[in-house]
């Protein structure tokens, strides 16, 4: 087919021609006409940065579909490169999000918001998304089959993540209190080798085995994918936009959660991590209903790994410079539990390589239990 | 072979011809004439109600051939249906016992004994079910394959059931004591939600997808199945006389036990439990002599679910009717500590789909142990 | 090839020969040169017991090389025996030294750290052993695969043993303190049972199901086997050497580790596992280099899971004859803990029974962490 490569070279450069398409896309998909609420809730804040239930609202309205905006670009690009390094990528994205969010709330000294939404992420990632995507695969398709031995491996790099992320955790809860200094120090020196662990599983997955992560055979999208010309200044531009809009959420969400009587721990597990997840959501979800559910398992575990590896390492360094003192990474016990409840649960689930619909539901019980159970604890436990 | 239809059809309506086969059956097995202890138990405790230890002894004996005769109908009925159907038949007929004598202990606000038989029946069911199955079924056959796919679905729904059944207890033990409202209201909307997920496990294992469960190739039975118009009185029938009897034993078994030197704890974890699975454990130990293993590890691990997801939120519904106070969900910690070691080794274990007689001895080890633990406990820490 | 036969028949009697050839493997192989180290420590000992340093110093030099010699004749054995019961063969005559050493503390009433170096032996055998056979196999093969089926037994049963090992420190921790003669009497039941688990653990590998232990299809090791004739002779006597050795090293390594800031948990669990386990773990990363993981696996489960239920169990026995009072099996939180942790991930990551070079670099994270965690923590806590 070399005459039509000429073409495909001529489309890939001509701007003009991607802003028509990224319009046209917008102009077919209605879901992408709430992209008014962006600069709603941007110039809301400037206007009326007092309505912290109308702000917490529309940054909500406005991250839907930024999300799946993220979530065609992904796709596209993933159409191109292969299933794990879309889903890395797009795992990347979804948690710079986060980490932005983090930031925010490590300027103002709220280590227990951080490190909240540090362990709500990881639960939610793992339960929620991983749940939602069997279930929401297996109401389409009977049984789904996807590539074990990535799932695997993704699950095994999950568990050991969080295991070492609670390491201080646990010495502190099983020990009589060793005191600050000794978990301020073991936070720092498992905050450089987790993050040397995290280049190292980059260096594995993109260059000595990428093929682990490559996905089983899938069945065809039925949207046709965007040239890389559109899918790569997308995902940076609409990223950019998801983390502006994430801000006034987070400034909004803890006041307007008090009227809508949540407690501040539901608040920083359950609502910051479904919505800093939402653009990664979409991206799993899609993927299961598309049988592609190798894409689905890669951004949910390969998420949640990323936050133990690189989000929450990278803010207790940051919290030596930016923040009012050096943060930990010792958990309430609470959390402790939720999250290695959640890293085994992974591991069993994606164990067979299989998934049929009540795999999600049962997943997805354990997660509205774990938020049941939060949205009951009274205010002074937490 | 148009011809034999007919007959089968005949036999089939012929009601006094079954019971002829009923005692045709009971003649030709010795282990049936301990029958004779059914009406000798029923009426002792009218006669003699305050010999205990009479009437424990009575009730263990009367409950064995109720139990052979359950097995025997039973693997009738599946022989018919299939093993998953069979399977999930005689665990929910093996746990209606386990039911009926927690509702006394309920009635009585017994409350300790309750939770004590329900963690000790997922114990029991789990450890020693299994392991004694996998030990007697590898006595007689070299290495033993069964359903990997069925079984791995099975431990991981136990798995997700025993831990939203301790979300609770893990809450309570990690957190500083958050309080009776807090630990009752959980409690309560953790049984709603384990109904309504038995309800969908019902559709899944029935409905939208049975091939999921069942069994591998199997070797024949020895014994003819009986007919349907024959298999199903009896399990009703024989069920009902289990309950009647059960009952009599829990009424004996506490007072008998002080007498035998044995701890409440031990009673109410090892010793109601092992007899109140009596019935399921000759099914299962039957199944895995004959080399269908997957029957056994269906009624074991089906058995164990059943509890953590039917019965429990049963009690705790009918504690708002039945019992002087609402009952909640939080165990004692050594009762959480055995209940998740338990369903990690189903996981661990089932999880080759092969078995050979000392995976047996590892699980019945794990169990003794717990039974030891329990023997030795003093009183004051239970 | 039968006139081959005479010459090898001749060579395998020819005592004098066997010595030349040992002689001859040392002089080509530098490593082997240390042995001179072996005559210095036992001389130093008789003649400066007080220069602790320089004991210890020696010590470790004089291990090496006897480590070395032993993994060679081991594999010789395992060359003629098939994997599963040469690795067997070295996990026990590795696990000597590790009896060894840990009868002289007993004697010495020393039971905290009698505690400690098993403690750490699991932990070591599981996670270091494991961790860099993955790394040093995976840098040399791309992607390694092994005997799944005998791996996921031998993690099953490391579990499982771990789970025993762990009831009486998990009662003691879940429930109010239940006091020292219920644990004592707890342990030596349990002690009881693991060894006669143990025995029956050996008939079943040895004789009733030995196949499923035969390694998978391997490639030729690079260095010719050594007769049996010459590999069983060194085996014994190299063992011995590291016992006497073995005892320098525990008497010296307390006060050179002080001088060197180490804390004794430190010490017990990290310094000397490592050391006591020098020589099977010569034997499993040359098996790891040479793409025989499976003899690598072997080594390690079997190693830690002997632990478990032979040495472990043996002490407490021993502690009523030799010691100055009863030992019991109740184990420090920590220490529970990451026992608990590493049968765990030796499950999840065998699992597969592949591995590559990233698996051994997240397995060995974990034991980095636990090994900063213990060096870090301040003596009064331990």
């Amino acid at each position: 087919m070399t005459w039509a490569e000429p073409i495909r070279v001529h489309t890939a450069h001509a701007r003009p021609g991607m802003l028509t398409l990224l319009l046209k896309e917008i102009r077919h998909n209605p879901l992408l006409w709430l992209l008014v609420f962006v600069p709603a809730v941007l110039a809301g804040e400037k206007l009326a940065p007092e309505s912290h239930t109308l702000l917490f609202v529309l940054s909500v309205l406005a991250i839907v579909p930024l999300a799946a905006l993220l979530s065609h670009a992904t796709e596209s690009v993933a159409a191109k490169t292969g299933d794990a390094v879309g889903g890395l990528l797009n795992a990347t994205l979804g948690n710079l999000t986060e980490l932005v969010i983090a930031l925010a709330a490590l300027r103002a000294g709220q280590y227990m918001l951080v490190k909240a939404s540090i362990a709500g992420a990881i639960v939610t990632n793992t339960l929620f998304m991983l749940g939602a995507s069997f279930l929401l695969g297996g109401l389409k398709h009977h049984v789904q089959e996807y590539n074990r031995v990535g799932a695997r491996f993704q699950a095994g790099l999950l568990f050991l993540a969080t295991i070492a992320l609670l390491i201080p955790s646990a010495m502190a809860g099983a020990d009589r209190a060793p005191g600050i200094a000794f978990t301020r120090t073991l936070s720092l020196g498992l905050a450089v080798l987790l993050i040397a662990d995290y280049a190292l599983g980059m260096l594995f997955s993109l260059k000595t085995h990428p093929e682990l992560f490559a996905g089983a055979e899938h069945g065809e999208g039925d949207e046709a994918p965007w040239p890389l010309a559109l899918a790569l200044p997308t995902l940076a531009g609409v990223t950019v936009l998801v983390a502006l809009v994430s801000e006034v959420f987070v400034e909004s969400v803890q006041k307007a959660a008090t009227e809508f009587g949540m407690s501040p721990a539901f608040v920083g597990f359950i609502i910051v991590a479904l919505v800093g997840a939402a653009a990664e959501m979409a991206s799993a979800f899609s993927g299961a209903r598309k049988n592609r559910l190798d894409l689905s398992v890669g951004i949910a575990l390969g998420s949640a790994s990323q936050i133990a590896l690189f989000v929450a390492p990278v803010l207790v360094l940051l919290s030596y410079v930016m923040g009012p003192a050096p943060m930990d990474l010792q958990f309430w016990p609470g959390a402790v539990v939720m999250m290695l409840i959640s890293t085994l649960t992974a591991s069993l689930v994606t164990n067979s390589g299989r998934s049929a619909w009540f795999m999600g539901v049962l997943v997805l019980l354990v997660y509205v239990i774990f938020g049941m159970t939060l949205y009951l604890l009274p205010p002074a436990v937490q």
